[in-house]
């Protein structure tokens, strides 16, 4: 038995910051995946194993199953999402430490502690390789480890009874709206792993793919009406979110009025951003005036995010260089460094599929300063999985 | 008969662009000055002239006394300040045309225009020879021509009975608050020559010095307690204004709620930024306290002069090298090029006192790029004249 799930990662379009103080923020999926596929092999009565490939790091773990058996004390094995006990995390923590993960690569060790988290929940002690790799960078805001957790859960998920799949189907599949429910939560837990105390936006938007505003808690899904594809450029400048989101809170207590105004545009950007995008659009003119549109609130949210005062030397050069060439362009994210999104207009795309001159410029001059470039679509769906491809 | 006077130029502080559409901006005048110099020759029977040299663009005109007197149908000579007549201004523009100013310097045609109403109005037809230079460079948003309308309306009333000066005193001397008045007013007279609808700001801040708030056309001077210190970047980069306030105003249409939001959030910048310069600075922490919210005003008005799209590459290219030696900037007047204000926050001028190394550095950086960099003090006194000094 064997399958594979991909799932998007996922950009914040507006409001980043902001939603931390009661202003809404948009987000939705980009077309790129994390790929996790899963061979379960027959189990034997000895020398079993549970492999994790994860690709990208060049890195692979392996387990006797045996002990694994022998360190939960019961199985953990469940049908319903659960959270991961505190007694548990200790015995994963102690399996993962055994590891010796090389020093430079030990931030996925909290991937593979929600890895052991979800595998024992979902399959239990079955023996099985697991291969992850991924199109999305770590660590980079664009959703990484949340795209692996609803990859990891919905393939293990896959065979199971808890979701209703056609396993002769040829090609993706999407899950029903039901069983997206039942990956996110699963995606959920694992996302508590790796993060502590993640808003859960990132899976949400790596299920169900499409759109996602929300707004103190709330979330609500739209479907976009646009297509619309973006250069994402990474700054590789590693950020220190809770330190950003401190630093706006401060600001916040020593300017409140200035900033009370300043998170009330953003909520006003990210409210007229979805209702561009979910609008109807008859015609060639109208979808260019809708893309000049969103430059426009791009432009405009970049601005009040520097007004908050995450922006970053790195994140300067990306804007200075789009600008350049009459691109709209903001940081995506918690700022600092992390990601930048230029909005690619259609007209832009036109000309870069006959001949490629202003976004091959603009990327080889982006890349010239040691960043790196993504093209994806924004607003597609979410996870999908494939019974019919081997790895 | 000689008198120089010198008026400074001006910078805008905080809420340019805003301040068209209801909000407060704050202006400040800058210790960089405008010098006019007259010796007025005593009249003999033939041969009398009226001579202006512009020393800053190595120009100079001569007009016979007798052609002023020719082409006036009758002297304009008044003691109050009075508008140029339609019929006045097409008389003073005959003699400019015959002036034959090379193409490249067309632009200083308004200023000479604006010297002969000022001179014929105030001195009537006495010969005398009238020396201009300027440390403002010229149409960069820095109040060139406002200091050069004041400065040459004080140097030519210093002799009049409508003001009264100690004739006696030795150095720079201010004028009376009365004499300040008529001051502005005759040089707002030839701000009218030069620009058609001035706002008056820039003549107000030359004449009277220190701050002004200003807010639906009213005007309110207020003193510093501070003594601050600027990096003021010229970009070299000209301006449309017309377009930029236009462009905002377009953006204003499209946009109004988020706009609304952003106005208001600069209005409270204005205000802040006031409350700050105006209370009483007790000791050396609180300055630094205090220069820390005022970077963080600059840093957040600049974010949303870019959410009203009046931002440039080449003021990105300012923000992201000071940035770099973390100062904060933004930039001041109409935007689009223009200069750009980088606070030097007193800790940072101590050093610079010891060993220059952090203001050099950026000054050498920034002028690699090919702007002109100027450090001047804001808030100082108004225009001042000088009995003793000879050109």
């Amino acid at each position: 038995m064997e399958v594979r799930a991909r799932a998007p990662g996922k950009i914040i379009l507006t409001g980043e910051h902001a939603v931390v103080h009661g202003s809404t923020a948009v987000a939705t999926s980009i077309d790129l995946y994390t790929y996790v596929f899963v061979h379960f092999s027959t189990p034997s009565d000895d020398g079993d194993l549970l492999t994790l490939q994860l690709k990208d790091t060049a890195l692979e773990f392996s387990w006797p199953i045996s002990r694994i058996k022998a360190a939960f004390p019961e199985s953990v094995l469940s049908c319903t999402p659960t959270s991961c006990s505190v007694e548990v995390a200790k015995i994963i923590a102690a399996l993962v430490e055994e590891l010796d993960i090389p020093e430079a690569k030990i931030g996925i060790a909290s991937g593979v502690s929600a890895f052991l988290w979800l595998y024992s929940s979902i399959q239990g002690f079955k023996p099985a390789t697991v291969v992850v790799n991924s199109e999305l960078p770590l660590g980079s805001g664009l959703g990484s480890s949340a795209a692996f957790c609803v990859a990891l859960a919905s393939a293990l998920l896959a065979y199971t009874d808890s979701v209703s799949l056609d396993l002769s189907h040829q090609g993706w599949l999407s899950f029903t709206e039901k069983d997206l429910e039942l990956v996110n939560k699963w995606a959920f837990e694992g996302e508590k792993i790796i993060h502590g105390k993640p808003s859960g936006i990132d899976n949400t938007v790596s299920s169900y793919g499409n759109i996602i505003s929300f707004k103190s808690g709330n979330i609500t899904r739209t479907k976009s009406t646009l297509t619309l594809k973006m250069l994402i450029t990474n700054t590789k400048v590693g950020r220190n979110t809770k330190a950003l989101v401190a630093g706006v809170g401060e600001r916040m207590l020593r300017h409140p009025e200035i900033m009370a105004f300043v998170f009330s545009a953003v909520d006003s950007i990210s409210k007229e951003l979805t209702s561009i995008l979910k609008s109807p659009t008859p015609d060639e003119l109208s979808l260019t005036e809708k893309e000049e549109k969103i430059e426009e609130l791009m432009e405009m949210n970049q601005g009040l995010l520097q007004s908050m005062g995450v922006s970053h030397a790195t994140i300067e050069t990306v804007l200075r260089t789009t600008l350049k060439y009459k691109l709209a362009s903001k940081l995506t994210g918690a700022g600092g460094g992390g990601c930048v999104l230029t909005l690619l207009p259609t007209c832009i795309l036109f000309i870069y599929l006959l001949s490629g001159t202003i976004v091959d410029k603009v990327i080889a001059e982006l890349e010239s300063c040691g960043f790196q470039c993504f093209i994806a679509g924004i607003g597609g769906g979410g996870v999908e999985v494939n019974f019919a491809m081997s790895s």
